[in-house]
């Protein structure tokens, strides 16, 4: 055995990292519980001895975990989470620590959505509308609490183009009972007037406030704000994004092409010549909402206006500026 | 024979109008040039004796056309037109007049697009960049004749669900050698920050300076004003809407929800119940955008702000309240 | 007899001009009838025997009239429509013009709300809510032309403090059976989620697209504006207000401080000092709501957007600069 | 003696739940210092054995409290802010602590108006202007320290229909040698030119920053921030509504609708049917202004922009989801 | 002596089109007088024998005028002017309506700016501010026409750079008594507070009612409008842009880089390395302000929101599109 | 040796308050660093017997610094920083709290603009083109940052009169390889078209979320939110206002008309007179940017919405409302 904390990382920290890299592990809150869990594991099974060398390998592991996919959002929030509340004076202390950290950020990890949902569901009342785009637990989970509350919803579900999701959201209303309209992206703002909410996921949330989400909710953001709609974001804090309270910007995947045209579809159009240098299609996954146009964002944690989100990420994962892995 | 024109009304008329109501005659330029042409057949054939029987009879003519299709804006333009300008103190002179009227405004139609191309084309400069919506052969006139004059464009396609007639706009403009990238819907508001226009049609023009057109126009508009893009109308005169000067709306079509959501899926999201009554698709042909979201209406008589296209109607059509056929 | 023009004016425009001066004469509509008949008066009793001395003559009527109220928006109205329409090459002639143009006007004036009324009804939907502030029978017409066509609609009727002339609206509206709710000014944003339109009057319009109306409007309409509920002026074309052509901001009248506040308020608030210095209670009458807050204006002549109004002034009142009286 | 915490709640906590509930004990700061006294006589009196059966009793004591009028803002606020404090290992600390936290509570609420008066007096000009809405004792607060600083001011005070709270606000400040003009509330905008802080009270303030205060509050700030003039929220800490941090929303209190009508005035309307089932005078007490139009919260803790309000919140009542009696 | 038309052009219509090419002949109302009095010379010393030859030649002089400096506005706009007004069925009624036409405007563009001074000053009232921008020959024409109706005004005098014309404007104003406050550009914001009219001139007017003036003009209507003050252009209907009509843009002059930086900042910006390929001076002479954010255009035929200027443009100059010498 | 705290400051602190009011010590950074030395020798210095005696002294030290300039918004930064982390139960742990706590803040202060470089330049991306106005070092490190980061960046620079410290940018700029286009302020809008980010400075930060800075920084943001370019401020939290937690507005210095207008133009301008009571220039250096104008708050913390910069100050200064040397 070496004194390199790398070399030091145990076989959970590794397997982890290697199925989130691989995407075997995917979806925010996977992804979040399996990188605590992984942190878990290295503290358990650390050999170090003094505490300076105990710190060092966290925080390789934790390293190691960040860098197979530094873009997941949930991910560096996990580990910042547990390693910020590491404490202790002798090895066994900080072991207990982080064991317990990791444990408490799992066990909320686990209720959050049912707690996001029951605030969420507080903002509607009996017989209101809802619009939604793409298709989001946590937003639905605001729904369905709703409806517990034994309050009736109605929903128009915009169908959100390229991959259509909203069809999956019109499925799980129509289970739980939910009148749905359903319409084409194009006209969501004519249903405007006579919805109450719109309501929403995130994919990630900044420290300026504004909201990363599937593209289309800018646009459909700017309407229902022009039409006096209010525009809710239901999005649990591991949605919070770390890095961009250093001002880092999130990036924006680009998707496939065949998404949005079948290759059928492209030659007619380039007549014939598939590879015309001159004809793109662009696909953006996400794009991104000014925390103006948006009226509250819905986490487990309470209901914040956007522009305090940054409060909530500074008290949840530190104010230390700088990657605590670093 | 009698003396009840509505009895006196020519074949030709009567034909046209089978050909209009049944839309064998379809589209706004086609159906308006087969209107002014029917009542200068019926003026033509008229056997009328009195000035005033004569113009009975082209008033029932008029009549009779306008019943067909009273949605279609450009059919009671043309009936307006050629009926405005009826003016005579005998039967001949009137029946000159009638034919001319109508001969002029088929000549002033078969023009128009090619003017209104080159008035448009003027706003735009070499290398700007237009995003498109829906395909309308007036705005894409514009991006010709702007071509002719020697400059370089390149556009941003939306593909304008339900029906994607951003297809044909795509292949439009690859064939003029325009490059294009081609976005869905939703991430318009993602490119409006590289666009220097929006340029789109219309299906019709209101008094009030609202413009009428495929759905998700609304929506883009409001956005592209929010990034501080103009947005071009581009409409010949015949889509000005005559019934709008007294205060009528226009009517928004509904069409086929298969447009929108095939049966398969349909099923799916209604758990194999096709006929649920709590769900629906809807699917809305057009919507209306306010005048203060719009920079220009370019026409072939001249660009114009659109709160000044009630005064091209007027000046066009008459400022007599009321249908000129009652 | 005198060739003084001033001292040509006959009984009926003296008389006329002390009706109106002391309001006798007195609402928009009345006044302008009179006026027309004044002018149509000295017409046909003129002793003149030239044309130059015909025309001299009744400017001079016109001038006398106008000085009684130079603030009643539709007496210079009434003047400059009948003078503007003045032609002729002898005495005869011009005497004619004079009598039928007047005869025209009054004739229009008295056919105008109807017409009004059932213009601004077709911009009702079945089943809409209209939110009203005052007492407008020009607004009111269209409702009931909407009733007339078949169509239900129910209203919010503001209180329009501080002469409550909502009550008079309200009382008008369930005789007609319209259903009602009446809420203070105060409240009138919280109701704006629930309303199609703000239907109001005016009491004038000026050039520059500007309503004056009843105090309280333009709150309202930033309100309507921000919420996205459309707002529609009814104003017959004798509001609109000629001076404004030349830049003359119309002015706005103080009424008097009991209407606001009752003698034995006043000497409570200022602890039975009522002549406190600095103790002002102001009651303005009207105010000035800028056209970007209004959706339409609607006059017997068709509707406008209040940017094209002065198109209309003009071409109701002719395009020369100055006053025709002059 | 029974071991039901419900059962050992104490003869004064009894008593002042119903003079709460009888509204005998009224205002947001009189029951706010009666609840924290009622819990402080729980903890003198309880003779719970274990912490455990302390915390039993208080909560319950606190829950009995809190349901005879759940929508009095200040009263949960009362509640939170005692429990939350509750610590110590043995009855005798715990018994301590809540006197101790409900004496720190009571000090800090008999100086909070005072304190906050002088905050917001730092944010006035000598010879500023101001408009105030209703009667508010805390803007007044602003105003009075202000003049104490020496500054000169003058108002702009709105009748506030329908109570006309303005009245006592006109006087008060009278009294205190402000130059007062009176207007009713439809004459605000005009006004608003020459103002340069509108002042307002709340009634209470939720954790997305918006504010419900007087109706009327609402349409008076989107006016203000269109004339470009800043609106100023003066309200003590007690207002802050705790239930909002948990999504729930403010409920709007209906008031009686003779507030707005004399029955003399709705008979006349109704046509002498007082009983017109399709009229109806509603009379909501306050309403609902989004943080984007307000420009600052005054309380005694210093001012905040209104997005971040909540981290205050969470400050003075702890970042806990979920009722601390539950 | 030929057929051609080009050669027929008389010694009077080339020398001025050397004038104006030479910029001997500048200024907009000068331009505008050489170039009708041109064409008049042009009929009056027409040889032709028919009514085409001389329409021909006619057209020929404006053309050749026209091309001498196609970016002076008022040039077109004096030329379409006389040529559209051309009528008559023998040449010597043509060379009369021509000289006729040519005197006409001529007197009108003579008493243009005093008309326009009386218009703009009736929107102004005693004791307001005005805010100016550059100098504006029309703009002062209001202020002196309000200082002889007898009301008194101060002015906020922006220094405009880079050429600093305040400094004219603050002359002229000192000189007829007008208090002057002169501030740099970028205090105008701070500044708009205590301000009732921004007043500004305009180098051209476009159809799409857009205004072209000095640069900053649009910086500052945009704030204007956010602060609630009203902007008022002030512009002859030469200054309106007859090419704007059918799409044509105004083309901005960039003037030399020296106005704005002397050579030696120059050289120390670029350490001594003049010719720095990255470091560019770009200086814009004018700029774009959108309808939106000018309240009103105030021209001596009276006053006109921006979007209704384009029908004064059709009515003063025809509703032909295309160029009246082609 | 007297019990009077006062007289008990020693010299260091007694000539540090000098060298501020006579500037000879200037600069923000500077001015801090320099007080929090002064408390710290005032801490070694300290023959105080108890802590409360040196508690006293520290605070008349406190107030002794802060009176020499208490518009210097570092100053009391620096002394609440200090004073706020006094802690300790005898005098020599008192000594030492203020001592580590001044020397923490020392070196915070040294490393806050490298730190604050660096999280500004996460915001901008390869090939952004910044616009830039007046000369902020804070601004200038994210850019210096973000070239270090290998990013090429391009830069508008407004001249900002009337200092033109724009120039200093400009030549910083070059310097470091950046390409520049110097406008004059009046040109910014026209250049918004092509931005990415307005980069600016702050003088001080207020709680309710202005900025103040500049003159022309507020004219600018209000134009850059109208195109839709996002506007960064870059600002230590030296430049956070703490006064402006209690309400307390910062004053806006005026400074010498000369740099506005030489002595020669204003004798031009006034005629000869250079006395002139009518005319005057005024020459504010700042002015108040409200925060809904600004996208972020980029300090050496990490980035905040200005909304919530104020909790930011709590965290920083402390929550206690009073000055802490009172």
């Amino acid at each position: 055995m070496t004194d390199e904390p790398d070399e030091r990382i145990v076989p959970d920290v590794r397997e982890t990292a290697a199925d989130i890299a691989s995407m075997e592990v995917r979806g925010a809150a996977t992804i979040a519980d399996a990188a605590a869990d992984a942190l878990a594991s290295q503290a358990a099974a650390s050999t170090a001895e003094t505490p300076a060398a105990f710190e060092a390998e966290l925080k390789a592991a934790a390293r190691r975990l960040y860098e197979t996919r530094p873009t997941a959002v949930s991910l560096p929030n996990a580990l910042r989470f547990v390693l910020w509340d590491m404490e202790g004076e002798s090895v066994a202390a900080l072991r207990e620590s982080v064991v317990e950290s990791a444990e408490g950020f799992q066990a909320d990890l686990a209720a959050a959505q049912d707690d996001l949902g029951r605030i969420g569901a507080n903002r509607l009342r009996d017989g209101d509308v809802v619009m939604t785009h793409c298709h989001s637990t946590d937003a639905l989970a605001c729904v369905k609490a709703a409806l517990d509350q034994g309050k009736e919803l109605s929903a128009v579900v915009k169908e959100t183009r390229p991959r259509k999701q909203g069809h999956i959201t019109a499925e799980q209303l129509r289970e739980w009972g939910v009148p749905v309209t359903l319409v084409v992206d194009n006209a969501a703002r004519r249903y405007l007037e006579r919805v109450d909410h719109v309501l929403v996921g995130a994919d990630s949330i900044a420290a300026d406030g504004s909201v990363v989400n599937k593209i289309g909710t800018s646009g459909l953001a700017v309407n229902a704000r022009d039409r006096g709609v209010p525009i809710v974001v239901a999005a649990q804090t591991i949605k919070l994004h770390p890095g961009t309270l250093t001002g880092h910007t999130v990036e924006i995947e680009n998707r496939d092409e065949t998404e949005v045209l079948a290759d059928a579809d492209r030659d007619r159009i380039t007549d014939g010549h598939p590879g015309d240098p001159d004809f793109a299609v662009e696909n953006p996954a996400f794009d991104v909402t000014p925390p103006r146009y948006v009226d509250a964002i819905v986490t487990e944690r309470g209901q914040f206006p956007p522009e305090s989100v940054v409060t909530l990420m500074r008290e949840l994962f530190g104010t230390d500026v700088g990657e605590p892995w670093d």
